[in-house]
Protein backbone atom coordinates (compact mmCIF):
# COMPACT_ATOMS: atom_id res chain seq x y z
CA UNK A 1 0.00 0.00 0.00
CA UNK A 2 2.61 2.32 1.23
CA UNK A 3 5.31 1.55 -1.35
CA UNK A 4 6.53 4.40 -3.04
CA UNK A 5 5.77 6.86 -1.11
CA UNK A 6 8.21 10.10 -0.24
CA UNK A 7 10.76 8.83 2.13
CA UNK A 8 9.95 12.42 3.74
CA UNK A 9 6.89 10.73 5.10
CA UNK A 10 8.30 7.93 6.72
CA UNK A 11 10.61 9.98 8.59
CA UNK A 12 7.79 11.97 9.78
CA UNK A 13 6.51 8.80 10.78
CA UNK A 14 9.09 7.50 13.02
CA UNK A 15 10.92 10.59 14.63
CA UNK A 16 10.31 11.19 17.88
CA UNK A 17 10.74 14.55 17.70
CA UNK A 18 9.07 17.56 18.83
CA UNK A 19 9.69 20.19 15.77
CA UNK A 20 10.38 18.34 12.11
CA UNK A 21 12.59 20.96 9.62
CA UNK A 22 12.10 19.31 6.43
CA UNK A 23 14.27 20.38 3.24
CA UNK A 24 14.89 18.61 -0.11
CA UNK A 25 18.29 17.02 -0.93
CA UNK A 26 18.29 19.65 -4.03
CA UNK A 27 18.23 22.57 -1.79
CA UNK A 28 21.78 24.06 0.05
CA UNK A 29 21.62 27.43 1.94
CA UNK A 30 20.23 30.70 0.59
CA UNK A 31 22.27 34.17 0.86
CA UNK A 32 20.40 37.38 2.39
CA UNK A 33 19.96 40.39 0.37
CA UNK A 34 23.36 41.16 2.76
CA UNK A 35 25.37 38.02 1.81
CA UNK A 36 24.70 36.57 4.53
CA UNK A 37 24.22 32.91 4.85
CA UNK A 38 20.76 31.93 6.05
CA UNK A 39 20.29 29.90 8.81
CA UNK A 40 16.92 28.22 7.84
CA UNK A 41 16.68 25.44 10.71
CA UNK A 42 16.69 28.54 13.57
CA UNK A 43 14.36 30.37 11.60
CA UNK A 44 12.16 27.63 11.23
CA UNK A 45 12.07 27.45 14.77
CA UNK A 46 11.46 30.63 15.59
CA UNK A 47 8.73 30.47 13.37
CA UNK A 48 7.12 27.55 15.26
CA UNK A 49 7.94 28.35 18.78
CA UNK A 50 6.06 31.63 18.82
CA UNK A 51 2.51 32.07 18.61
CA UNK A 52 0.36 32.10 15.33
CA UNK A 53 -2.30 34.87 14.41
CA UNK A 54 -4.47 33.71 12.13
CA UNK A 55 -8.05 35.51 13.36
CA UNK A 56 -7.21 38.51 12.22
CA UNK A 57 -4.39 40.18 10.06
CA UNK A 58 -1.92 41.63 10.79
CA UNK A 59 -0.39 44.69 8.03
CA UNK A 60 3.15 44.58 9.59
CA UNK A 61 3.80 40.88 8.77
CA UNK A 62 4.75 38.37 11.64
CA UNK A 63 4.26 40.28 15.22
CA UNK A 64 6.15 37.95 16.75
CA UNK A 65 9.50 38.44 14.86
CA UNK A 66 12.06 40.03 15.98
CA UNK A 67 12.06 44.45 15.46
CA UNK A 68 7.90 43.49 14.49
CA UNK A 69 5.17 44.33 16.48
CA UNK A 70 0.94 44.47 16.21
CA UNK A 71 -0.32 47.49 14.06
CA UNK A 72 -2.51 50.03 15.91
CA UNK A 73 -6.17 48.48 15.80
CA UNK A 74 -5.41 45.08 16.10
CA UNK A 75 -7.57 43.47 18.78
CA UNK A 76 -6.20 42.97 21.98
CA UNK A 77 -7.99 40.41 22.99
CA UNK A 78 -6.68 38.02 19.61
CA UNK A 79 -2.68 39.24 20.26
CA UNK A 80 -1.72 36.35 22.68
CA UNK A 81 -2.38 34.02 19.32
CA UNK A 82 -2.38 30.53 18.98
CA UNK A 83 -0.19 27.81 18.44
CA UNK A 84 2.15 27.52 15.61
CA UNK A 85 1.35 24.10 13.87
CA UNK A 86 3.68 24.39 10.55
CA UNK A 87 6.24 26.92 9.05
CA UNK A 88 6.12 26.88 5.09
CA UNK A 89 9.81 28.52 3.93
CA UNK A 90 10.24 29.61 0.39
CA UNK A 91 12.88 29.21 -2.27
CA UNK A 92 15.19 31.37 -4.54
CA UNK A 93 16.67 30.34 -7.75
CA UNK A 94 14.44 27.40 -9.41
CA UNK A 95 10.68 28.93 -9.23
CA UNK A 96 7.81 26.80 -7.79
CA UNK A 97 5.82 27.52 -10.95
CA UNK A 98 3.59 24.62 -12.42
CA UNK A 99 5.07 22.74 -15.55
CA UNK A 100 2.96 25.12 -18.00
CA UNK A 101 4.32 28.41 -16.49
CA UNK A 102 7.35 26.47 -16.25
CA UNK A 103 7.29 25.97 -20.71
CA UNK A 104 6.11 29.26 -21.07
CA UNK A 105 9.18 31.10 -18.83
CA UNK A 106 11.76 28.90 -19.28
CA UNK A 107 14.56 31.62 -17.93
CA UNK A 108 12.20 32.21 -15.23
CA UNK A 109 14.07 32.61 -11.84
CA UNK A 110 12.59 33.91 -8.15
CA UNK A 111 15.06 36.20 -7.09
CA UNK A 112 13.29 38.12 -5.13
CA UNK A 113 13.88 38.07 -0.99
CA UNK A 114 10.96 39.06 0.59
CA UNK A 115 12.07 40.06 4.24
CA UNK A 116 8.60 38.56 6.61
CA UNK A 117 7.20 36.24 7.86
CA UNK A 118 3.41 35.79 8.20
CA UNK A 119 0.21 33.93 9.54
CA UNK A 120 -2.01 32.86 6.72
CA UNK A 121 -5.28 33.37 7.88
CA UNK A 122 -8.16 31.54 8.81
CA UNK A 123 -9.90 29.21 6.27
CA UNK A 124 -7.61 30.57 3.65
CA UNK A 125 -6.26 27.39 1.36
CA UNK A 126 -2.67 27.87 0.19
CA UNK A 127 -0.94 25.01 -1.84
CA UNK A 128 2.09 24.21 1.05
CA UNK A 129 4.86 22.30 -0.63
CA UNK A 130 7.36 19.82 1.59
CA UNK A 131 10.42 21.24 -0.11
CA UNK A 132 11.05 23.90 2.97
CA UNK A 133 8.85 23.16 5.64
CA UNK A 134 9.00 22.91 9.36
CA UNK A 135 6.23 21.58 11.47
CA UNK A 136 5.23 20.74 15.49
CA UNK A 137 5.25 17.01 15.07
CA UNK A 138 3.20 16.49 18.58
CA UNK A 139 0.36 19.47 17.38
CA UNK A 140 -0.06 18.12 13.69
CA UNK A 141 2.14 15.11 12.93
CA UNK A 142 -0.44 12.57 11.67
CA UNK A 143 -1.80 15.30 9.04
CA UNK A 144 1.18 15.47 7.06
CA UNK A 145 -0.57 12.48 5.15
CA UNK A 146 0.79 11.75 2.13
CA UNK A 147 -2.30 10.21 0.20
CA UNK A 148 -3.51 11.82 -3.09
CA UNK A 149 -1.86 9.81 -5.77
CA UNK A 150 -2.90 9.83 -10.08
CA UNK A 151 -4.87 6.67 -10.03
CA UNK A 152 -2.63 3.53 -11.65
CA UNK A 153 0.47 5.69 -11.40
CA UNK A 154 3.87 3.90 -11.13
CA UNK A 155 6.94 4.85 -8.94
CA UNK A 156 7.24 7.55 -10.80
CA UNK A 157 4.53 9.75 -8.69
CA UNK A 158 3.38 13.16 -9.32
CA UNK A 159 4.68 14.38 -6.13
CA UNK A 160 2.94 17.79 -6.24
CA UNK A 161 0.14 16.32 -5.89
CA UNK A 162 1.33 14.54 -3.38
CA UNK A 163 1.86 17.52 -1.49
CA UNK A 164 -0.15 19.95 -2.49
CA UNK A 165 -3.37 17.63 -1.17
CA UNK A 166 -1.16 16.98 2.07
CA UNK A 167 -0.82 20.82 2.77
CA UNK A 168 -4.42 21.38 2.05
CA UNK A 169 -5.02 18.91 4.67
CA UNK A 170 -2.53 20.57 6.55
CA UNK A 171 -4.14 23.69 6.51
CA UNK A 172 -7.69 22.76 7.04
CA UNK A 173 -6.77 20.71 9.90
CA UNK A 174 -4.98 23.36 11.94
CA UNK A 175 -7.94 25.88 11.55
CA UNK A 176 -10.32 23.23 12.83
CA UNK A 177 -7.88 22.51 15.92
CA UNK A 178 -6.78 26.33 16.43
CA UNK A 179 -3.57 26.60 15.11
CA UNK A 180 -1.62 29.00 12.96
CA UNK A 181 0.42 28.18 9.66
CA UNK A 182 3.04 30.81 8.63
CA UNK A 183 4.72 31.24 5.30
CA UNK A 184 7.94 33.46 4.11
CA UNK A 185 11.46 33.11 5.89
CA UNK A 186 13.46 30.69 5.45
CA UNK A 187 14.37 30.81 1.99
CA UNK A 188 16.63 27.60 1.07
CA UNK A 189 18.57 27.98 -2.70
CA UNK A 190 16.96 25.11 -4.55
CA UNK A 191 18.92 23.74 -7.59
CA UNK A 192 18.43 23.11 -10.99
CA UNK A 193 17.38 19.23 -11.19
CA UNK A 194 17.88 16.89 -14.42
CA UNK A 195 14.65 15.68 -14.17
CA UNK A 196 12.43 18.59 -13.87
CA UNK A 197 10.72 18.35 -17.00
CA UNK A 198 7.88 15.57 -15.68
CA UNK A 199 4.98 14.75 -18.40
CA UNK A 200 2.75 17.59 -19.29
CA UNK A 201 0.30 14.50 -19.37
CA UNK A 202 0.80 13.67 -15.69
CA UNK A 203 0.85 17.48 -14.53
CA UNK A 204 -3.23 17.91 -16.44
CA UNK A 205 -3.94 15.23 -14.50
CA UNK A 206 -3.11 16.09 -10.98
CA UNK A 207 -4.55 20.10 -12.12
CA UNK A 208 -7.96 18.74 -12.97
CA UNK A 209 -7.67 16.66 -9.59
CA UNK A 210 -7.07 19.63 -7.67
CA UNK A 211 -9.72 21.52 -9.13
CA UNK A 212 -12.44 19.16 -7.85
CA UNK A 213 -10.26 19.42 -4.69
CA UNK A 214 -10.50 23.07 -3.95
CA UNK A 215 -14.25 23.60 -3.77
CA UNK A 216 -14.29 20.61 -1.16
CA UNK A 217 -12.28 21.94 0.73
CA UNK A 218 -13.79 24.93 0.21
CA UNK A 219 -17.09 23.67 1.71
CA UNK A 220 -15.45 20.98 4.30
CA UNK A 221 -16.78 21.36 8.02
CA UNK A 222 -14.86 18.68 10.23
CA UNK A 223 -17.45 17.71 12.53
CA UNK A 224 -16.70 19.17 16.66
CA UNK A 225 -16.52 15.86 17.62
CA UNK A 226 -13.07 15.71 15.88
CA UNK A 227 -10.66 16.75 19.09
CA UNK A 228 -7.63 15.15 17.81
CA UNK A 229 -5.62 15.24 14.60
CA UNK A 230 -6.24 11.63 14.23
CA UNK A 231 -9.95 11.83 14.52
CA UNK A 232 -9.43 15.32 11.93
CA UNK A 233 -7.74 12.97 9.34
CA UNK A 234 -10.71 10.15 9.64
CA UNK A 235 -13.33 12.68 9.30
CA UNK A 236 -11.64 14.47 6.34
CA UNK A 237 -11.02 10.57 4.66
CA UNK A 238 -14.76 10.20 5.70
CA UNK A 239 -15.87 12.99 3.41
CA UNK A 240 -13.40 12.68 0.33
CA UNK A 241 -14.72 9.04 -0.16
CA UNK A 242 -18.33 10.47 0.16
CA UNK A 243 -18.35 13.92 -1.82
CA UNK A 244 -15.41 13.14 -4.11
CA UNK A 245 -15.56 9.56 -4.62
CA UNK A 246 -17.64 8.94 -7.34
CA UNK A 247 -15.19 11.77 -9.41
CA UNK A 248 -12.44 9.85 -9.52
CA UNK A 249 -10.60 6.90 -8.34
CA UNK A 250 -8.13 8.48 -7.14
CA UNK A 251 -10.21 10.35 -4.11
CA UNK A 252 -11.48 6.60 -3.17
CA UNK A 253 -7.93 5.57 -2.85
CA UNK A 254 -6.47 8.55 -1.50
CA UNK A 255 -9.15 8.17 1.58
CA UNK A 256 -8.34 4.81 2.39
CA UNK A 257 -4.59 5.59 2.77
CA UNK A 258 -5.43 8.66 4.93
CA UNK A 259 -6.97 6.03 7.27
CA UNK A 260 -4.34 3.28 6.91
CA UNK A 261 -2.09 6.39 7.89
CA UNK A 262 -3.54 6.91 10.50
CA UNK A 263 -3.88 3.16 12.22
CA UNK A 264 -0.04 3.12 10.57
CA UNK A 265 1.08 6.71 12.90
CA UNK A 266 -1.25 5.12 15.66
CA UNK A 267 0.86 1.94 16.21
CA UNK A 268 4.24 3.13 15.12
CA UNK A 269 3.52 5.84 18.11
CA UNK A 270 2.20 3.43 20.56
CA UNK A 271 4.76 1.05 20.15
CA UNK A 272 7.69 3.45 20.45
CA UNK B 1 -24.34 65.90 11.75
CA UNK B 2 -21.02 65.65 9.75
CA UNK B 3 -19.51 68.69 11.51
CA UNK B 4 -16.07 67.64 12.50
CA UNK B 5 -15.63 64.32 10.00
CA UNK B 6 -12.52 64.51 8.38
CA UNK B 7 -11.79 66.42 5.30
CA UNK B 8 -10.77 62.77 3.96
CA UNK B 9 -13.66 61.48 3.38
CA UNK B 10 -15.44 64.22 1.77
CA UNK B 11 -12.83 64.21 -1.11
CA UNK B 12 -13.54 61.28 -1.30
CA UNK B 13 -17.41 61.88 -1.36
CA UNK B 14 -16.82 64.60 -4.03
CA UNK B 15 -14.35 63.06 -6.29
CA UNK B 16 -15.37 62.25 -9.91
CA UNK B 17 -12.13 60.00 -10.33
CA UNK B 18 -11.94 55.88 -10.71
CA UNK B 19 -8.85 55.87 -8.58
CA UNK B 20 -8.61 57.77 -5.49
CA UNK B 21 -4.88 57.60 -3.84
CA UNK B 22 -5.23 59.27 -0.07
CA UNK B 23 -2.14 59.67 1.44
CA UNK B 24 -1.95 62.06 4.97
CA UNK B 25 -0.45 65.51 4.63
CA UNK B 26 2.17 64.10 7.68
CA UNK B 27 3.89 61.64 5.03
CA UNK B 28 6.86 62.15 2.25
CA UNK B 29 7.92 59.93 -0.02
CA UNK B 30 9.56 57.14 0.85
CA UNK B 31 12.95 55.61 -0.03
CA UNK B 32 13.31 51.81 -0.87
CA UNK B 33 16.47 49.60 0.13
CA UNK B 34 18.28 50.61 -2.85
CA UNK B 35 17.88 54.86 -1.68
CA UNK B 36 15.56 55.41 -4.83
CA UNK B 37 11.92 57.32 -4.36
CA UNK B 38 9.16 55.96 -4.62
CA UNK B 39 6.35 56.88 -6.41
CA UNK B 40 3.43 55.46 -4.21
CA UNK B 41 0.83 56.56 -6.64
CA UNK B 42 1.81 55.03 -9.78
CA UNK B 43 1.92 51.27 -7.27
CA UNK B 44 -1.12 52.10 -5.75
CA UNK B 45 -2.58 52.61 -9.15
CA UNK B 46 -0.82 49.18 -10.55
CA UNK B 47 -2.34 47.34 -7.14
CA UNK B 48 -5.74 48.80 -8.38
CA UNK B 49 -5.79 47.96 -12.07
CA UNK B 50 -4.41 44.67 -11.52
CA UNK B 51 -6.55 41.44 -9.91
CA UNK B 52 -6.90 40.53 -6.35
CA UNK B 53 -6.85 36.87 -5.64
CA UNK B 54 -8.68 36.27 -2.15
CA UNK B 55 -9.77 32.95 -3.23
CA UNK B 56 -6.61 31.18 -2.70
CA UNK B 57 -3.51 32.31 -0.71
CA UNK B 58 -0.19 32.29 -2.94
CA UNK B 59 2.96 32.16 -1.42
CA UNK B 60 5.09 33.90 -4.34
CA UNK B 61 2.72 37.21 -2.88
CA UNK B 62 0.86 39.15 -5.34
CA UNK B 63 1.36 37.25 -8.82
CA UNK B 64 0.44 40.07 -10.82
CA UNK B 65 3.42 42.15 -9.70
CA UNK B 66 6.36 42.50 -12.16
CA UNK B 67 8.78 39.27 -11.77
CA UNK B 68 5.99 37.23 -9.83
CA UNK B 69 3.77 34.22 -10.49
CA UNK B 70 1.81 31.66 -9.15
CA UNK B 71 2.79 29.09 -7.06
CA UNK B 72 2.43 25.74 -8.33
CA UNK B 73 -0.37 24.23 -7.18
CA UNK B 74 -2.58 26.94 -7.52
CA UNK B 75 -5.65 26.54 -9.05
CA UNK B 76 -5.95 27.81 -12.86
CA UNK B 77 -9.75 28.12 -12.20
CA UNK B 78 -8.95 30.57 -9.50
CA UNK B 79 -6.09 32.77 -11.15
CA UNK B 80 -7.89 35.18 -13.21
CA UNK B 81 -8.91 36.97 -10.02
CA UNK B 82 -11.28 39.51 -8.92
CA UNK B 83 -11.15 43.26 -9.31
CA UNK B 84 -9.14 44.67 -6.74
CA UNK B 85 -11.34 47.09 -4.50
CA UNK B 86 -8.56 48.83 -2.68
CA UNK B 87 -4.37 49.02 -1.86
CA UNK B 88 -3.37 49.54 1.32
CA UNK B 89 0.08 51.07 1.49
CA UNK B 90 2.48 50.77 4.49
CA UNK B 91 4.87 53.97 6.21
CA UNK B 92 8.51 54.15 7.26
CA UNK B 93 9.65 55.63 9.92
CA UNK B 94 6.85 56.78 12.66
CA UNK B 95 5.23 53.10 13.34
CA UNK B 96 1.73 52.14 13.09
CA UNK B 97 1.34 50.89 17.00
CA UNK B 98 -1.58 51.54 19.31
CA UNK B 99 -0.64 54.47 22.31
CA UNK B 100 0.40 51.78 24.57
CA UNK B 101 2.57 50.32 22.87
CA UNK B 102 4.10 53.20 21.86
CA UNK B 103 4.26 54.63 25.24
CA UNK B 104 5.94 51.09 26.26
CA UNK B 105 8.03 51.45 22.76
CA UNK B 106 9.55 54.95 22.92
CA UNK B 107 12.30 54.67 20.44
CA UNK B 108 10.51 51.87 18.06
CA UNK B 109 10.74 53.13 14.58
CA UNK B 110 9.70 51.07 11.64
CA UNK B 111 12.65 50.57 9.59
CA UNK B 112 11.41 46.80 7.64
CA UNK B 113 10.85 47.77 4.18
CA UNK B 114 8.69 44.86 2.74
CA UNK B 115 9.14 43.97 -1.06
CA UNK B 116 5.79 42.88 -1.36
CA UNK B 117 2.14 43.43 -2.61
CA UNK B 118 -0.59 40.54 -1.33
CA UNK B 119 -4.19 40.61 -1.46
CA UNK B 120 -5.69 39.37 2.04
CA UNK B 121 -7.73 36.54 1.51
CA UNK B 122 -11.29 36.45 2.08
CA UNK B 123 -13.12 36.65 5.36
CA UNK B 124 -9.81 37.74 6.90
CA UNK B 125 -10.16 40.90 8.90
CA UNK B 126 -7.51 43.86 9.21
CA UNK B 127 -7.29 47.28 10.75
CA UNK B 128 -6.95 48.98 7.53
CA UNK B 129 -5.48 52.82 7.74
CA UNK B 130 -6.88 55.77 5.79
CA UNK B 131 -2.92 57.54 6.31
CA UNK B 132 -1.63 55.77 3.15
CA UNK B 133 -4.66 53.98 1.35
CA UNK B 134 -5.84 54.15 -2.95
CA UNK B 135 -9.33 52.66 -3.81
CA UNK B 136 -11.62 51.83 -6.86
CA UNK B 137 -14.23 54.61 -6.40
CA UNK B 138 -16.33 52.78 -8.83
CA UNK B 139 -16.58 49.87 -7.13
CA UNK B 140 -16.42 51.10 -3.25
CA UNK B 141 -16.81 54.26 -2.97
CA UNK B 142 -19.82 54.88 -0.30
CA UNK B 143 -17.89 51.98 1.39
CA UNK B 144 -15.31 54.81 2.67
CA UNK B 145 -17.85 55.96 5.15
CA UNK B 146 -16.75 57.81 7.94
CA UNK B 147 -18.94 56.06 11.14
CA UNK B 148 -18.10 55.30 14.09
CA UNK B 149 -16.96 57.73 16.61
CA UNK B 150 -16.64 57.72 20.45
CA UNK B 151 -19.70 58.91 21.94
CA UNK B 152 -19.89 62.65 22.67
CA UNK B 153 -16.52 63.33 22.06
CA UNK B 154 -15.98 66.84 20.68
CA UNK B 155 -13.87 68.22 17.85
CA UNK B 156 -10.64 66.35 18.43
CA UNK B 157 -12.23 63.08 17.65
CA UNK B 158 -10.36 59.55 17.91
CA UNK B 159 -9.36 58.98 14.29
CA UNK B 160 -7.87 55.92 14.57
CA UNK B 161 -11.61 54.42 15.49
CA UNK B 162 -13.07 56.00 12.33
CA UNK B 163 -10.78 54.76 9.81
CA UNK B 164 -10.35 51.08 11.57
CA UNK B 165 -13.94 50.85 11.84
CA UNK B 166 -14.55 52.22 8.28
CA UNK B 167 -11.90 49.76 7.42
CA UNK B 168 -13.42 46.85 8.78
CA UNK B 169 -16.98 47.86 6.59
CA UNK B 170 -14.89 48.47 3.72
CA UNK B 171 -13.21 44.93 4.25
CA UNK B 172 -16.73 43.04 4.54
CA UNK B 173 -18.29 44.68 1.68
CA UNK B 174 -15.59 43.94 -0.71
CA UNK B 175 -15.49 40.21 0.27
CA UNK B 176 -19.55 40.18 0.10
CA UNK B 177 -19.50 42.10 -3.84
CA UNK B 178 -16.44 39.77 -4.64
CA UNK B 179 -13.82 42.45 -4.54
CA UNK B 180 -9.88 41.86 -3.55
CA UNK B 181 -8.32 44.22 -0.74
CA UNK B 182 -4.45 44.02 -1.40
CA UNK B 183 -1.65 45.41 1.68
CA UNK B 184 1.87 45.82 1.33
CA UNK B 185 3.89 48.22 -1.05
CA UNK B 186 4.06 51.10 -1.72
CA UNK B 187 5.65 52.43 1.60
CA UNK B 188 5.54 56.57 2.48
CA UNK B 189 7.98 58.07 4.46
CA UNK B 190 5.59 59.34 8.01
CA UNK B 191 7.07 61.99 10.09
CA UNK B 192 6.76 62.71 13.74
CA UNK B 193 4.19 64.45 14.38
CA UNK B 194 3.66 66.73 17.46
CA UNK B 195 0.52 66.18 18.74
CA UNK B 196 1.04 62.00 18.80
CA UNK B 197 0.62 61.54 22.52
CA UNK B 198 -3.72 61.46 22.25
CA UNK B 199 -5.03 60.55 25.23
CA UNK B 200 -5.13 57.06 26.64
CA UNK B 201 -8.27 57.23 28.13
CA UNK B 202 -9.85 57.93 24.34
CA UNK B 203 -7.63 55.62 23.19
CA UNK B 204 -9.31 52.55 25.80
CA UNK B 205 -12.52 53.51 24.74
CA UNK B 206 -11.76 52.89 21.60
CA UNK B 207 -10.62 49.83 21.89
CA UNK B 208 -13.58 48.65 23.94
CA UNK B 209 -15.11 49.57 21.07
CA UNK B 210 -12.86 47.23 19.05
CA UNK B 211 -13.48 44.10 20.70
CA UNK B 212 -17.18 44.46 20.84
CA UNK B 213 -16.80 44.59 16.80
CA UNK B 214 -14.77 41.92 15.90
CA UNK B 215 -16.97 39.28 16.94
CA UNK B 216 -19.55 41.37 14.86
CA UNK B 217 -17.44 41.44 11.93
CA UNK B 218 -16.65 37.70 12.30
CA UNK B 219 -20.36 36.27 12.29
CA UNK B 220 -21.99 39.16 9.73
CA UNK B 221 -23.35 38.09 6.79
CA UNK B 222 -25.24 40.32 4.89
CA UNK B 223 -27.78 39.33 3.06
CA UNK B 224 -27.99 38.09 -1.07
CA UNK B 225 -30.24 40.85 -1.66
CA UNK B 226 -27.79 43.50 -1.34
CA UNK B 227 -25.81 43.88 -4.47
CA UNK B 228 -24.45 47.53 -4.46
CA UNK B 229 -22.44 49.42 -2.15
CA UNK B 230 -25.11 51.31 -1.40
CA UNK B 231 -27.52 48.38 -0.30
CA UNK B 232 -24.22 46.88 2.02
CA UNK B 233 -23.45 49.49 3.92
CA UNK B 234 -27.55 50.62 4.31
CA UNK B 235 -27.65 46.62 5.38
CA UNK B 236 -24.27 46.92 7.61
CA UNK B 237 -25.95 49.54 9.31
CA UNK B 238 -28.97 48.17 10.18
CA UNK B 239 -26.94 44.93 11.42
CA UNK B 240 -24.81 47.33 13.67
CA UNK B 241 -27.96 48.69 14.89
CA UNK B 242 -29.69 45.06 15.92
CA UNK B 243 -26.61 43.42 17.20
CA UNK B 244 -24.24 46.52 18.76
CA UNK B 245 -26.88 49.01 19.60
CA UNK B 246 -27.47 48.07 22.90
CA UNK B 247 -23.92 47.62 23.79
CA UNK B 248 -23.19 51.32 22.91
CA UNK B 249 -24.91 54.27 22.17
CA UNK B 250 -21.98 55.09 19.92
CA UNK B 251 -22.85 51.76 17.96
CA UNK B 252 -26.11 53.31 17.44
CA UNK B 253 -24.60 56.62 16.62
CA UNK B 254 -22.82 54.96 13.67
CA UNK B 255 -25.43 53.15 12.15
CA UNK B 256 -27.27 56.66 11.88
CA UNK B 257 -24.00 58.08 10.72
CA UNK B 258 -23.87 55.26 7.80
CA UNK B 259 -27.58 55.31 6.45
CA UNK B 260 -27.21 59.21 6.35
CA UNK B 261 -23.19 58.96 4.21
CA UNK B 262 -24.86 56.71 1.67
CA UNK B 263 -27.80 59.49 1.02
CA UNK B 264 -25.28 62.53 1.06
CA UNK B 265 -23.25 60.07 -1.31
CA UNK B 266 -26.49 59.20 -3.64
CA UNK B 267 -27.36 62.75 -3.66
CA UNK B 268 -23.71 64.36 -4.53
CA UNK B 269 -23.13 61.71 -7.14
CA UNK B 270 -26.70 62.06 -8.93
CA UNK B 271 -26.65 65.26 -8.89
CA UNK B 272 -22.92 65.71 -10.46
Amino acid sequence: MFSGYSCRYFGYLVSKKKYIVSIDDDCVPAKDPKGVLVDAVSQHVTNLENPATPLFFNTLYDPYCEGADFVRGYPFSLRSGVPCAASCGLWLNLADLDAPTQALKTEQRNTSYVDAVMTVPLKAMLPISGINIAFNRELVGPALVPALRIAGEGKVRWETLEDVWCGMCLKHISDHLGYGVKTGLPYVWRNERGDAVESLRKKWEGMKLMEKSVPFFEALKLPESAVSVEDCVVELAKAVKEQLGSDDPAFTQAADAMVKWVQLWNSVNSSG
